[in-house]
This record gives C-alpha cells, structure tokens and sequence, in this order.
C-alpha cells in the first residue's frame, strides 16, 4: 500500500533531535513531499519546516501526516492522541513507523472510521510473503551491509540512488524499515517479517526488472550483530545483490548496545558478508565502502578514507562528505 | 504452555506413513506417552498402536488428541472436523503442529469454547520474545546444525538426550520445531517468530542452568539454505552452542525442493556453522558427524563412516546403526 503525500510532519512534544530521525530523514531526501512540521504546545524538534496545523496543512495539499519521532520503547503517548485524531477529522491519513499500532489506540481506530481515512503503520507488514525460491531473476541489485546498525546504510543507498539518477541511469531504492518506508512510501520492514519468510520477502521487494536497472536495497542489521544477525542474513540472501556496499561509523568500537561485541573490521565485514551473498549470486562483488566520519576532525578523515582505500582496493566515501560518485563509476563498469 | 499427556495419535485417513511423520516421531520417541492411534473410516496409517476412538482413549487416560499427519500444505481438510470435535467432546485437548490455526476453525472452536478444553497450536508462538542479548549463560548446550533441511537434526538431538540420560547426565531436548514440540511437550517453533527476535527465543528457550547440565537444542534449515538460512542463523546465535553436531543425509546431491543449489561438503558445512557461532560463543566446537545413511548398502555405510571418520577427525556415527554413544564421550570428555 502506497503512503499518499504529501506530508505533515508530526514531530510531537519530543525536543531531541535525535528521536526526530524519522522526520529529519523526510525533510532531508523528500523535501519537495514535506508541507510543514506540526509541533505539540510549540515544544519538539525543529526541522526548519513551517508550523501548520493538520487543517491548514490539509488545505495546501498535504494527504498524510506522519508520525516523525520515536521514543524509547516506540510507543505512542497520550498526549499526542488529539492531535492524531485531528489529523483524522482534517481529512489526513495518519503514518507510523512505532511499535504500538496506530489501530491499538481505540480513539485513533475510531476516528479514522468515523472519518474513513487510512492508518498506516508501516512497521507491521499487511501481506504474507512466501519462502524465498534462490531463482536468478533479471535486473541489478546494490544492497547495503555494515558492521552494526545504524552505520548510514539507508543514507548511502539513498544517495547511490540520487547520484544514479542524475546520471540518467535506472534506479530505485528499496524500503527495508520504518524511516525508508516512509521516505520511498513503500516498503517492506523485514524485521518484523516471520523469520521463514525473510528471504521470500526480500525477493519480492526486489523484483525482476530491466537488464540495466540497479534496485538500492537499504540493509539491515549486520551479521555481526548478536541479536539481528538472522535478519541479515535472510536479506542477503533474497535481495541477491550483484553489488554490496560496506558501511561504518568511524571510531564505533563495538555493537550498539551490546558492550561485549567489538565490531569487526571492514575488511572481516566485507568478506563474510560477500562469503553469504554468493549463496544465491556467486558473481557478487563489493563496489565500495561507505563511513560515517562525523566523529573525526577533517584532516584525520580524509587520510583515514584514503588509506582504507589503498587497503581494500575499492572506493572508500563518506556519503557526506565525499560523496558517493566514485562508487557509482564503479557501478558503471560492472 | 504445556502439553498436557498422555496422547491419542490422530492420523486422519493419511495411507502415507512419510506425512505420518509427527504421529511416528512421538510413537517411537515417547512410546510412554502415546495411549492409541485414530484412524478415520479405518483408513490412515497404521502406527503399530490399538485403534481407539476419543472416547475410549480418554477412558485410558489419554488427555490430548494430537494431529499427527501433516498434507502438503499444512491445512486441515474437512473430512478431519467431526474427529476433532468429537475428541474436544470426548474431554480431550487437541494439539497440532499445521499452519492452519485450529482456531481458525468455527465449528472447532466452539466445541473447545462449549467443552472447555484447549487447543494447542504449537507452530504459532504464543508469547512474544524480546531481542536477544549476546549474554552468556550457565549451563552447557549443543547444538544440531546441517547441510539441509530434514536430514536427523531432531532425531540426533534426540538420540544424544538419550544417551546422556541413560548414562545419568543431565540432558534436556529443547524443541524448536513442531514435532519436536509434540515430543517434548513444550518448546518454541522458531520458523514462526518474528525474524527480530529468534536470536531472542533461543536464549529463552535453552536458559541458565546447571554447570553441567546439557540443552540438546534442535536445529533448524541450514546456513546453507536459500530460502531459510536466516532462521539457522538467529538460533545459531542465540543458544549460544557449546558444542555442535553436523547433520547430513547420505546421497543427497542437493537442497531439498531447490535443484539449482548443491548441497555443501560436511566439513564446508561444519567450518561454516562453527565461524558462525563463534561470535556469541568463541568456544563452540565440532564434537561430531550424524549421517543418514539408509539409502547406502550397510558395507558402503560403513566405510563411508570410517573414512569420514579419519578425514574430520570427529566421531561420525549414524544415529539408527552406529548409535550416537562416540558423540556423548567426545562431550564427555568437554
């Protein structure tokens, strides 16, 4: 089901700005879908939009307003059911990437019968999806990898996209959680896909397609993670990528949360990532590496990308900073 | 959820002793818990067990009627309905390993509604599991791995827990699969969690313990599997295996059901599965082989065992002919 934009973005009464990821991640790669940010009691995160209220945003043509902010536990306050409901009575569908569904509240269900507009929460999958198959099908796969979650892999297969669009070249990203369903407006979040079905599912995300078009398939997870790794894996497997990405954040020592885990080296990360992938595509490569280098001085990350390159003998980015050209070229000449 | 024994052993009017395989499995492995078998029309295949309707099983003890024959698809046929009510009104649970729900049966689940009794469908997790946390644990556990699925994963483990046990080990199968789940009377069917948290319900599944108590967990598919290596992996991880055990049926040329992918080598396969789990146990080793060799000649079995033997440098026994005692000394040894 396609999520109708634009948006409103609901950024609640939640001031950091880092829970706001979601709707910082809209304002930035779909901001021609953003009508304006909508603030409880003038409180919570600024994006730089403009404040409208759900009816005068409905008025200048915004369709849906999405929940833009997660909490710890991502459940949906109190506090925000009247503005929820009163994005219902303007006549929005109202989108969520939170844990509790929208339709658990019983005011939010009622509302949007009452007013017959659509509730989407996008990290709970509608359909069924059978096991993967393994069969070969046409067309080009990229799929980002890393060494951790949250390393950039949505960031760089978003901008691997933009750079091979203004290319002219065929490309599409592919949603594999909440932020890039909500960015691409379609999307699977596969990890909360029946684990039998992860692979499946990854294929049908990923469908045949034209010989020269590139699906960017946002990864999951890492094979490294001691909780998520199965998910990963079953992603790898059904996207069947020609190409695979490497992503990591500069200086992370070990897995997000789980102190006792170091996180691999790049080079470790690549080869037992392409090791899995050549299951179901033994012509896999890996076309690059992308760092998140904002924890390091200017200098220091320059030098560190390029060293790294020397080492792994493939094009070392900091989608920020760099740029992702020199992965596409790479792309190119597959 | 327990199931509550001893058991009445449906087996529909399946000729087939191989979709049998449920009623088998709990037939020879818990021959103590398995009062009759019912049959419909007469017809079904004949377990070696008296013929004894509901009724008269509940009579005898029995307090559960379990659905012991799977078709392909896993639903349940009508002609199966009478029974299932008849047994509910006879006073006796029903448990079932399908994919159709016994609950999704109207008539099904107003006679349990009407008679009291529970049905169990132990392929649909009931409870939900939170993320698993790379945590160590006491206790000791193996774990069985393998080139494929259905190649003596569960009979293995099973095999191993006997073994221990007549040997006054302490030793506990825990069942990761429906019929594994039946012969155990509890356990977690992990092909039907949520792909986030299978890594989550292996640790709940095999928890602290003894220093030198022995989970036997039950594996499932293969990091070899093109459709279901992700939920291989997520347990892989999660119970944190001290010891594995590489299953393989003899002559298998490739991936059940998958004709394009050959099955690995046994000790591609062990090398595999032994770097997987090294992440969540860097101590996990190799303390055996369990072949299937019922499509060789005895001689040719044989040989192939010793020669196999002498290549890995682990015990490799067959589970029916050679039993599994070489295995239970090498962890004896541990």
């Amino acid at each position: 089901v396609k999520i109708p934009g634009p948006y409103l973005l609901f950024v609640g009464d939640e001031a950091s700005s880092a829970h706001a990821k979601t709707a910082r991640g809209l304002a930035h790669w779909r901001p021609e879908l953003c009508v304006a940010q909508c603030r409880v009691d003038g409180r919570g995160a600024d994006l730089g939009l403009r404040d409208l209220s759900p009816r005068a945003a409905a008025a200048e043509g915004a369709r849906t307003m999405v929940i833009g902010v997660a909490n710890v536990g991502g459940f949906i306050p109190d506090a925000w059911t009247d503005s929820i409901v009163g994005a219902l009575e303007a006549g929005l569908d109202v989108a969520s990437g939170l844990h509790t569904r929208l339709t658990e509240l019983a005011a939010v269900r009622d509302a949007a019968t009452r007013t017959g507009r659509n509730l989407h929460d996008v990290r709970h999958p509608r359909q069924s999806f059978p096991p993967g198959t393994g069969e070969p099908r046409p067309g080009l796969r990229l799929l980002t990898v890393g060494t951790d979650c949250s390393v950039g892999k949505m960031y760089t297969a978003l901008a691997i996209e933009r750079a091979m669009k203004n290319r002219g070249m065929k490309a599409e990203f592919r949603a594999t959680g909440q932020t890039g369903i909500l960015i691409a407006g379609e999307g699977v979040s596969v990890d909360a896909v029946v684990s039998d079905f992860v692979s499946g599912a990854a294929e049908w995300l990923s469908p045949a397609n034209d010989d020269d078009h590139w699906d960017l398939v946002e990864g999951q997870g890492s094979l490294f993670h001691p909780a998520y790794a199965g998910v990963t894996l079953g992603l790898v497997h059904g996207s069947q990528p020609d190409a695979l990405v490497v992503c990591h954040q500069a200086k992370r020592r070990h897995i997000q949360g789980f102190p006792r885990f170091p996180t691999p080296s790049i080079r470790e990360c690549m080869e037992r990532h392409v090791e899995a992938a050549r299951l179901t595509n033994p012509e896999v490569v890996c076309v690059g590496v992308s760092i998140d280098t904002s924890s390091m001085e200017e200098d220091a990350a320059t030098e560190f990308l390029d060293e790294l390159e020397d080492m792994l003998d493939v094009p070392c980015v900091d989608p920020l900073k760099t740029g992702v050209q020199a992965i596409v070229d790479r792309l190119e000449d597959l």
